[in-house]
């Protein structure tokens, strides 16, 4: 005996699939979609397929857009010496939140990983290589995740181009804002000794 | 600034408006959906769209179907002397998962709140009146939440068929199975000692 009618099951399954979302909280969704309005519903359909269909790379910083190049690259309030490199799109996002910085990005779509079998050719390193060759580029801010694959990948970018005369820097470790030194992992606390300043 | 691309933070805004996705998630999702293959983003976006226009009421037991009367209401295995009353269609799906009730059902689609403004006239309690004029049915279990609400509602349906000749029963009430007796709250308690059998 099947317990829904099938275009609810079939929806059910559909957003099971998602990240994080299990059968309990698929069913609520469906639910709660078959009780919207007709237009509401349409525009979530629609606007699921739209973002796929209309966003791409960018053909100078690999990040997700609608226009190409995006924003951030054509602007010309943005500080074209200083390129920030990243994991991530969803990494461009968070840096932006920060309204501290204001160059270029470049987004790596992973991370050096061999015991995944990701190599330095599988990630965009190569396009960072032939952005630098304008030689506008100043310096690299290797924001990479402070996790083992992402230091592999900041250090193997910043041999990289150390050679082509530009600057590599990495963002520093240390003590979270809001965090607490009693609940900070010793590796952390080590980085933030370590990177000390005078005050 | 706008962070994303706008398809992305259009759909990062959609997927914020469902139950329980806040916007951590809602970008998660965003970013999950546009990483999909172009297919698996057509199937959930149909599926969203097929569940919202293929799924209506059916007519006999207000149950979501595709298919009208429900397979429920339809089928010839089902005991049509008995109707089990719920408040929801989901509840439906909780019922069925227990393979012990065999009967039909009846979704009222809330349940009696002053509070809110809800009177026996905006749930389906007419309707289910007029099934119970056939004469076929012998017992209407009444099968709402066990809260306020719920309870009232339960306790309204059984003073109106109750004339009608039919019998008009109740859920238990009573400690969850595997449930702790030392965290029972005291009105579960006093109702599982109150419905308490022979054994």
């Amino acid at each position: 005996m099947e317990y829904y009618a099938v275009p609810i099951a079939k929806l059910v399954e559909e957003f099971q699939k998602l990240p994080g979302i299990g059968h309990k909280s698929a069913q609520r969704l469906a639910f709660h979609v078959i009780n919207l309005p007709m237009e509401k519903v349409q525009k979530l359909s629609e606007s699921i397929l739209e973002a796929k269909q209309k966003t791409r790379y960018c053909s100078v910083c690999s990040n997700l857009t609608d226009i190409d190049p995006c924003p951030l690259c054509s602007g010309t309030s943005r500080d074209k010496t200083v390129i920030c490199v990243v994991q991530d799109p969803r990494d461009v996002v968070a840096m932006e939140r920060t309204r501290e910085f204001k160059g270029l990005y470049h987004v790596l779509h992973g991370a050096i990983s061999p015991m995944q079998g990701i190599g330095p050719e599988e990630i965009r390193i190569k396009e960072l290589i032939t952005r630098l060759g304008s030689g506008d580029v100043k310096e690299v801010i290797l924001a990479t995740n402070p996790n083992v694959e992402g230091e592999a990948t900041a250090m193997y970018i910043s041999k990289l181009i150390k050679p082509l005369g530009v600057k590599a820097t990495r963002i520093a470790h240390g003590i979270p804002v809001g965090g607490d030194l009693e609940y900070a992992d010793e590796v952390t606390l080590a980085k933030a000794l370590e990177g000390r300043r005078e005050i």
